[in-house]
């Protein structure tokens, strides 16, 4: 019973295979091995970018702050909502990049940056007036961090206000391919069509060992992002490893399917929580995390079982009242099984 | 008959096998996994530490640039060898992670720092002059990029020389394992024991898909350094597939055996060079590399068999006299067979 | 008529004629002259402190920022109310100068912090959490950007916080002098005595040149300071100049007078503008600094007049129905006249 | 008898005067006062190039670090002397506006860096590979830090290579004013004319208090400069002082005069030593410093009577036989009178 987070769970198999064929034989360092052409072949395929850029790093923070970083300048400031990965989880990250760039933090229901909290940081940050940061970049993120998924609308509606600032706009796709699932979309119209200029494209969190790609729509910056991925120590020598597990992750539809699965468990399991008398979604459950509370007797039986997931927010007891509402948030990934989902509902009820 | 790095070389079984079966199940991510327990207490045996503080990273970049970091402030300079790889191969990357600290460059034969260099460096940096930088550090490599190994005595002398002057000490041990074969000492003894503060540790040049570790010897910065690696995104959270690689290399002695491997293969290599009419070594080959020349033809005959390696340095061209002598690098890694080796004798000769 | 900003009044003729005096023949450079053994004594005696290291600079920003940098590491965050001077008018130079630590941004009445915020924002940040920023000090502003003055008692709550936190503070006395003069404390209880660490002890805006001091009330990290001061090109090689000016400054309680001058003008304003049918304060006068609103036609008149002085907020149009009411910022300074000010009120009633 | 160095010097009474003007009344600040337009048609009309971008800040590093942190990228080099200031004497100050931008130091005599050494540096970082630190810019210095003063025929050379390498060209020119009287060529011809882009224009060691002029040939950065400076710290709110001082300066051939009495001060203290028994020139006299040796009992004579000036290199003893030669520095500035010089010679021979 599991649902820490989806980055506890294990590789795909078809990703170690991969990774096992990568291995026979020697292979040029640093993506010059042929199964990187491979990938950036399936990528400008999937996004139908034939001159995007594209780049692997191992981690979901080097792919965010590398993008960021190519897209502000040190002077000038983020524009994310406030409980986004960057801001949040990153350690500065962000500010480490791009020499000391700000965030400038907005608001909005489920973690969504509300359009008119966006608006009003732009008319804030004029942006001709040397005293102040200046605009710079939005980043947005989906899944967010409280498992909302932005509608294409959404998407849509904060890339033109960022269009008319004349600002360019980064998506944080760490859970990009449950985003996808969930709305039914091709991978263009919820990027570069909607006006995303540079992806962060997971897929750690969905069954790979360590890789995400960035993907640059507008390839302008591509040097400069070599030199920055490079200088910051991840550019890769033995890059096969990285290429291979991407490639596989692309092949069959495999990156859908595993996405599939996670949303799919998710589901089962918020209906599941939500048979318990009283129990509530604290957030809706877009993709394959779940906001949920319940009563504390089942919080605690779900302790003494040995299951793992996040009381949620932080600072709510195990002890007191059995019938008191304790909320929590529970994280599915491909591997997670109907059986387990069925066994915590089941030890929680 | 591939000598162009040891990067280019595959990853051993026993590697993959471990990260085979750290595959199984879930696991707590970002180093809390308990083969990370495991490799910390198999670094503090081996280098008989039993404080020291042990975190994994992917890349050689990576593990020097934190290292550095953690031991230099902006205003300081690092000491190391103008052909150091921080210098010459890591686009600014110590420079990056440390806020912009300096390099001053060393001189010394065979890519090895001669003590009186950097006696000079230090009475010029005499570190109370507020128009100066400052003393920060000394970095010394091996085995270095000109294929030197340093033996006990020169990494004391260089250390006491530190010492005296109040600046830690840093190694770039990339190829750590292949220098320990060649002097046949214990790891304490080419480390602490002769004054080394902080060594990068490596494992992707010999036999891992991209695992490096980082010992610091004096844990008095170990949570720096662990903000340090989360800001720069190398922080991993399926942290397990590198902790496996990391076991297995420290198992069964299979790191000592991998880089054992290596430096016999470049022994053989050399010696086979040599029995060429006019071939010599253009620095001693102490590990796992071969500096050489001989004649062009040599060098035809090989690039039209598809041998890969670099000619070394740059610009020497394979069209002209076939007598004139070329240099070349070679490199072997722990795949490099008795076969491969003879075949590319047998080619050049 | 000018009630732009304090920093557009003149100097003070003290301060010129000092300049004068210490221009006569030749002075060792770089702080070395012995008019600044003269300020450093003056400072240490009037803040009851004699180990503080004492610092000149030239703008309020190089003084806010080598002194947050000095206390904060990269990788943390400084506290501060988010109409803070260093968050809304130093582009980013907080990022800049400390290497990217993040500015947490807290809120309260009048622009000065409230203990709550303050709380709320230390327990989200409980600093032992890898994946976040790390609390790295507290900055509070007195006169503060919306003209308000920190009472002792609220001052010594601050910093209470802090301290149980762990966390240093820093006080933004851009305007220190008119702070001092409104509380009618002594400077060692408006700072150190209440838990000040460092302190930017301005003159600027008071009647100087150009000339800030940062005094550090533990001196632990004076020399740090100092190499950040030459790194970031804020050490003077004529600093005669400097010295010369704070010296003059310090001498016969002018700072005092001049602060008291610019308050009881503020005052003088602030009554006149009360007297007006429909006008009233927007914020609390406390010090040199006046927010206030009246009817559009004063502006009107004001502006036709050629007063100087500034909307605020941004935005509101002088066309439009005449007695809507408008809200504007008035700042005074040591030179601003009864005169100057009864024209104003004329001009606009 | 002070002859240390030429920031120890008096500003000259024309500047002051003008600074006592420019104290008369308001002014808007941050170089909105109407004196910074005067100064920046001075500059214009001076240099004869119309467009060019003026700014003026107090301190020689902070224009020389802005103007390079304008120039490169974090992951360039900037191709300088060993001896210049930018390596020497700044405390990594370029490498910390620049963001970590690395220094490739370049030999040649008399601290003018020789083509060879630039051609050989270029070729080594050729540019293409992720690996090295990228080309980012030439700076040259004149008067340099071992008094050279670069022909037009040398700086030309130097450009021309640096053109041809497509990297801009800076310019330190603390002491221009000095080298523009020993070449007696026209500012332009001295600096755009021969392709330098950006230019540190020296005033504060010629008899400001404290102001320098950066001049951005290619305005093209220039709102870029007006961020960093601002983020420096260095954008001045009572900046009516600084203007007031650049215009003074570039009326009525201010600056030139200044340059050349110093020049001429500096020709005559030459001419003065070498007439003293085994005294000579240790580097050319171009303009207004003099490096020479002469006998230890010279400077012992001239320690007793109290002159003021640097034993260079560091580390000869004025403890010894009294006929060894010792050598030393020797710094005029405009103020530095006949007689003073004359008794410093009498002093020593």
């Amino acid at each position: 019973m599991f649902f820490a987070s989806d980055n506890g769970g294990p590789a795909a198999p078809e990703i170690l295979d991969a990774v096992l064929r990568a291995n026979a034989g020697n292979a040029m360092p640093y993506g010059n091995d042929p199964i990187m052409d491979s990938v950036r072949r399936k990528i400008r395929d999937i996004f139908e970018s034939p001159d995007a850029a594209v780049y692997l790093v191992a981690t979901g923070t080097a792919a965010n702050s590398l993008a960021l970083a190519s897209m502000v300048q040190p002077w000038q400031t983020v524009f994310c909502h406030r409980h986004a990965h960057i801001e949040e989880d990153e350690c500065g990250a962000p500010e480490f990049f791009s020499g000391g760039a700000k965030l400038t933090l907005l608001d909005g229901e489920n973690a969504k940056i509300s359009p008119q909290s966006l608006k009003d940081a732009l008319a804030f940050n004029a942006g001709n007036d040397v005293h102040h940061v200046q605009r710079g970049a939005l980043s947005i993120t989906t899944v967010n961090e409280r498992a909302g998924v932005y509608s294409l609308q959404e998407i849509k509606a904060l890339c033109d206000i960022a269009a008319s600032n004349n600002i360019p706009v980064h998506m944080d796709g760490a859970r990009f391919s449950n985003a996808l699932v969930a709305l039914g979309c091709s991978p263009a119209e919820m990027t570069w069509k909607a006006g995303v200029e540079t992806l962060s494209f997971g897929g750690t969190k969905n069954g790979l060992m360590g890789v995400e790609a960035v993907v640059l729509f507008d390839p302008k910056r591509a040097w400069e992002f070599e030199l920055r991925r490079k200088r910051a120590g991840h550019l890769f020598s033995k890059h096969r490893f990285l290429s291979a597990q991407m490639d596989a992750y692309l092949s069959d539809n495999l990156w859908l399917n595993l996405a599939a699965k996670a949303n799919n468990a998710a589901a089962r399991l918020a209906e599941g929580i939500l048979k318990i008398k009283g129990a509530k979604l604290t957030h809706p459950v877009d993709a394959n995390i779940v906001f949920a509370s319940w009563p504390r007797k089942g919080h605690v039986a779900a302790h003494d079982a040995g299951a793992q997931y996040y009381i949620w927010p932080d600072g709510q007891s195990l002890d007191g009242p059995p019938d008191d509402m304790i909320s929590a948030r529970l994280v599915c990934n491909w591997a997670t099984t109907d059986a387990e989902i069925d066994q915590f509902i089941s030890t929680i009820s």
